[in-house]
């Protein structure tokens, strides 16, 4: 059991693509959706709107987990169990730093703005497939 | 909300490829890996061992998530947010059913075939996107 993101599988956290996050629901059912997200250093962060669905399941129960299936590969697989924590993000910073990692900007964004937190995920257990 | 598979994304189960299945641990962390499955009707069935983790969880707390990306445009997604019931699955009839849909069989197929179950996911709460 590690909680370390190891070198064989960083690559698929590295790449300007989607992933799966799965938070927990009130109802108790698992709730996945797709997500850009940004790997920084040991930790994974994301921008969430504060009236989004997984965000309040987060804050309600802190435990997410990051999935990605390498697309040359399906047998290649990285989990990611994690602990999550909510922090500010004054002046989208860190929206600034997600977008250009998906080599676009506030002005082409469609997506809402105001409201924005930026989620840290602190990988607990790690797992890996091929 | 509803919890049919609608015609517009049924397509995402179809394909004979992977799809992202996510447990609750017991620890609280959701769990996800990538598995086989078949659309079967109105439901989706996949083929357990009953050592592996996923089964575990899945019989402590049977809410499970099954996400599909299409990955001709990662904007396109599927969640199937699911009641989990056992069968047996006697002389693996279910298990043949699965690998033919994957254009395999018994002779080929590499995992263990002795303790498997046939795990129904029954549609609770459909999602779709894009």
């Amino acid at each position: 059991m590690t909680s370390a993101i190891p070198d064989s599988h960083r690559d698929l956290l590295e790449a300007p693509t989607v992933g799966t996050l799965t938070t927990v629901g009130a109802d108790g059912y698992p709730q996945s959706t797709a997500i850009w997200f940004l790997l920084d250093g040991d930790v994974i962060r994301t921008s969430l709107l504060t009236e989004r669905q997984k965000y309040k399941n987060l804050v309600r129960h802190p435990r997410g987990t990051l999935f990605r299936v390498d697309p040359a590969n399906p047998y290649r697989t990285l989990e990611v169990r994690a602990d999550a924590t909510v922090d500010d993000d004054p002046e989208l910073v860190f929206l600034d730093r997600l977008l250009a990692h998906y080599s676009t900007d506030r002005a082409s964004f469609p997506a809402p703005t105001d409201g924005r937190i930026v989620m840290t995920l602190t990988p607990h257990h790690v797992v890996t497939n091929g």
